[in-house]
């Protein structure tokens, strides 16, 4: 085998693997959104199988044999840039025993419909012996995968390359006492009056779809259906995006459509020719959450685009209840009392995620015990939003994500904040009339400066270099948290 | 390995390849349905990918292995069907090269997209060196399968196992003579009027919908979505069909739908034991179209039944242009001259299928060259129905099916309609009220009998097995003509 042979070869299957992971994830996408009821037991016989041809794919020892004999293949950068994607994901196999991964997903398949379960009787205690098990097992995982190291950071690595606790542990400090005071004073003035009105869901998904297409979300590669919880799948020319509606919360819908819309236009921008290789999908989850954020709330919540939407808005739903575009863009932005992630605003969401992050590290490392868990979320809740977390559902069982083994995941929320923080200062930087476009309900340079700037690139560059690159310097905290007070200060009068 | 242990591997073996089937029909039927158009391309791949783990599975030699070691285990009845059914299907794989499978998927996957440009040109020449191809790659296949036998008989066997085209033959031979008479007599008889009115797409879907559930089709292990072409895909707990509508036209979507239900219903009531086993789908394309069939005329296309959807149309659409039940049944069952095979009516559908099945055979024989087709098929329908095929696409262009290789399938439509007369005759001696209780809409012991009779057995007995025990004698011709022509001779008034 020369090395070009092992080259070609070992991307021509990594193609076909990718064109499997296509469909699977397509798999996933028709059970939330169109599989019938009935049909749930036959489905996981469907996807565990799915599961087991991808398993077996990644762990074929021929890749470590391509891999090797390809070193020496003369290769274009974008081809080197595959390699280090195959060689990355081939190194976790090989240091993840078969059985730890294999007890994984049957543990975190069971665990999540106990937390369910838990969650809709609020009863913590209920799902300690399911969290036990499965903190156990990616604290095993963990260990493989570190080699020495901190588990941790081996975890926060398979969804965010090369960062690290302490990394964000500094940044996050950094941005902690900054929130706090900035969310005192804003709760220390008058709170501004939400929307009222009729808000017809059949309208709601019009609205939503038009809202897509106007974030440039190309409707020829994708589709936008109804499910319950929002989400984005897919890639290459078959990105589709999921929405809910509420009928007296309208901006639930839409806020989450333009956040979701910002995960599938970055998968839709990038370049063509890397469909169905390492490079076709976004390159972490840092990165891609930069891109649904900027699109949510540095475009979609901004004074200029709001004022876009009353009016369109008006046009669809007639009273909604505020009768201005400034008291509008105050209802968008308002800032309350709350104890659930998902429904915070922009001030408040990351302290939301560093408590999670600082527990969950803990959790880790085998600081905080899995039984101790609801405790130490209740008094540092309390600590950081000034009021008590009354029952688990409102506290430490609200979210799905250490139920399916997620741990690592959640720090990538706020660092897709600070990437987009950057993002959004270097955007403005480059486009001043922007505020100008937004108004007219124009993204397109915001959109174009993104897909030229980020998501045309996929996976060739590491995330932090790809924020690097579009702003001409490393990412640090300092943008995204000028922006919030400012934003902030302005909306709410703080002298 | 024990016979035991080479039993128990070989059957989890087939469970997981039954679950990865299972994937790549709601791959397919995503296609049709779902998948945003500029998606084919992306698709084409993931398919493809999806069809190689099929194909790398089926040509497991583990399969030939486990198949000699478990002869000798004790297995159940349904175990001993398995076997049969794996065994059959292997050796077929073994039997024809991975090359000629491989050129046989490629070849008919660019046809499809020929045949489809040369029917809308209305250009045969522009096909025949497609044709000429596919015909070539299926003799090749049919001598490989038939091993110095018939190679069209080994055709038919993929879709029919046991069945010969000498057989069919004799079965047609005995009945075109009775439907050309029949034909010639009803076409002189003054036509019925069709029905006129608005016909409301959403309102058509609603009650194809309600159709489709008074057929007892059970919509939490299924679904009914639109598509350019009507089918049914999926087996045991998500079996889902397809209609399309016509403004102008409501019978079009109804009895569609019906016929899917039929199909559909099939594979909801196989033995819930037998899911995920080759026991758990139809057990050959004729069976499978007998229970369609049946649905659609024999119970949908009855004077009981008809009074019953004449009132319910009335109450939906209004005035649909006919004022009685009798009119609307003699609508329902109008013959008419037409070219169209998928448009025809109960009485000329057999010799649309005994024209294609005859230029077929001598395709395959190769008594027909290719490029005689066009001529061939329009000399004989001119015999058979008495007038001239004005261009292609009224004549041999008009079905996808040879473009895509099915040669060998044509007549499992007609011998369907032959099981279903069978099974008509039986399940009308067993229910002696059918009719009281198909006039007040209710099917239910019709489709009793059928579930209890065809359907729960899915892939136990051999095909012609399965009509036999549910009739007390071999399946023949003669209960569908009998019924044919009484229906017509009362419908139509002939002397």
């Amino acid at each position: 085998m020369t090395a070009a042979d092992a080259l070609t070869d070992l991307l021509a299957y990594q193609h076909e693997t990718e064109a499997l992971v296509g469909v699977a994830g397509r798999l996933d996408w028709d059970q939330e959104t169109m599989m019938p009821p009935g049909a749930a037991e036959q489905r996981a016989e469907e996807s565990a199988a799915m599961s087991g041809v991808l398993h077996a794919r990644r762990t074929d020892p021929r890749i470590g044999d391509w891999l090797a004999a390809s070193e020496t293949a003369e290769m274009t950068e974008a081809q080197a840039a595959m390699l280090r994607h195959i060689r990355r994901d081939y190194d976790k196999t090989q240091k993840v025993p078969g059985k730890l991964a294999a007890e994984i997903a049957r543990v975190t398949s069971i665990s999540q419909g106990k937390w369910a379960a838990a969650r809709a009787a609020d009863d913590f205690t209920a799902f300690v012996p399911w969290l036990t098990r499965v903190v156990a097992l990616r604290q095993e995982e963990g260990q493989a995968l570190a080699n020495g190291g901190d588990p941790y950071d081996a975890l926060i690595d398979n969804y965010e390359p090369d960062m690290t606790a302490a990394r964000l542990d500094a940044m996050f400090g950094e941005m902690r006492p900054r929130l706090r005071t900035l969310r005192e004073k804003v709760l220390g003035q008058p709170e501004p009056q939400g929307l009222s009105g009729t808000f017809d869901e059949t309208a709601q998904m019009a609205f939503a779809t038009q809202l897509a297409t106007t974030f440039g979300y190309d409707l020829t590669r994708g589709r936008l259906d109804k499910a319950v919880h929002p989400f984005s799948s897919g890639s290459g020319s078959d990105v589709r995006i999921t929405t809910r509606t509420n009928p007296t919360d309208p901006f639930n819908c839409f806020y989450s459509t333009i956040h979701e819309v910002g995960h599938a236009c970055y998968e839709q921008g990038i370049d063509a020719g890397y469909a169905l290789t390492p490079l076709g999908q976004g390159v972490s989850m840092g990165v891609h959450e930069s891109q649904s954020r900027i699109y949510e709330n540095q475009i979609g919540r901004s004074r200029a685009f709001t004022g876009w939407m009353y009016d369109r808005m008006s046009d669809s739903f007639g009273d909604i209840g505020v009768t201005t575009p400034d008291a509008f863009y105050a209802a968008v932005n308002r800032v309350r009392k709350d104890f659930i992630r998902t429904e915070s605003d922009e001030l408040q969401y990351n302290l939301h995620i560093m408590l999670r992050f600082d527990l969950e590290r803990a959790l880790i490392s085998g600081d905080l015990k899995p039984e101790d868990l609801e405790s130490a979320w209740n008094e540092r809740f309390e600590k950081d939003f000034g009021f008590a977390v009354p029952r688990a559902s409102l506290g430490c069982l609200q979210d799905v994500h250490w139920s399916i083994g997620l741990f690592g995941y959640f720090p990538t929320y706020s660092l897709g904040n600070v990437y987009a923080g950057c993002l959004h200062q270097a955007m403005r930087a480059a486009i001043p009339d922007l505020d100008d476009h937004l108004a007219k309900g124009d993204t397109t340079p915001a959109t174009t400066w993104l897909r030229e700037n980020v998501q045309r690139h996929g996976g060739l560059y590491r995330p932090a270099e790809v924020i690097e690159r579009a702003c001409g310097a490393a990412p640090t905290a300092g943008p995204l948290m000028d922006y919030i007070e400012a934003k902030f200060i302005a909306l709410y009068n703080i002298q």
